[in-house]
């Protein structure tokens, strides 16, 4: 997750939303990072999931991710938790909940039979406190 | 929806789940169109509308799609409604329903306050039959 908040500081000073992500693969190995990129590549699918996703899946030559994990700063939009769900990454950390998306459960995700049997397990609160605090410092300076 | 159709059936001799789409700008002009290229480019963010969303974005040298419409023949999934929500289109036309998304609404999207102020307009079956009959055809040679 260090590493992951290294890419969203990265993401900050290229003027981008704060947010970064890492793939491990089944030994720890770290496969793929990258932070936000919607601004400087013009494209609203360019955030750090999705752009990690594709390296990863470009690195394993594969469109399946089995048995990965992925760490990113801020919990992942509805586009990149469907994205995570389609590479079957086995694991998902993530730091700074989004406040946008409904308290109950993780998207209800936690409630719903369909998702739970891709067997995605969910991490939430993992350095937390530093990716809030970029993402606070990032707001308040541009407002 | 007939050139979204086509490049379904493009996607079909590349052994692809036939999905197409093309997006239009405010003048009815087509500025993108694309079809599913998951196995092709070892992408599970790969599909019809994410391809066709950033391409549209580099011609437009925008992250924003605002006041474009988008084709698609398959009702899309939860990552591709993300991310037409998030490139701000106008308008989704989709064919065939997804069957794996519930019935109810569509993605309860109907009845989603939130997201009903971001004022996408959403028209399924167009061009619902033929959309069908591709997806039925390309899995049954699969099965």
């Amino acid at each position: 997750m260090e590493i992951a908040l290294s890419e969203a500081k990265n993401a900050a000073r290229r003027e981008e939303v704060p947010v970064g992500a890492v793939i491990v693969n089944k030994n720890g190995k770290i496969i793929a990072k990258d932070g936000n990129r919607t601004q400087e590549m013009k494209d609203p699918t360019a955030h750090a999931e999705i752009l990690t996703i594709r390296k990863a899946c470009q690195r394993q030559k594969s469109e399946r991710l089995v048995g990965h994990d992925i760490y990113v700063t801020l919990q992942p939009c509805k586009m990149c938790l469907e994205a995570i769900i389609s590479a079957r990454i086995k694991r998902l950390y993530y730091g700074a909940p989004d406040t946008s998306i409904p308290a109950s459960g993780v998207y209800g995700i936690t409630n719903d039979k369909a998702q739970k049997s891709l067997a995605l397990e969910i991490y939430p609160s993992i350095g937390e406190d530093e990716s809030i605090k970029l993402i606070k410092k990032f707001f308040k300076e541009r407002r």
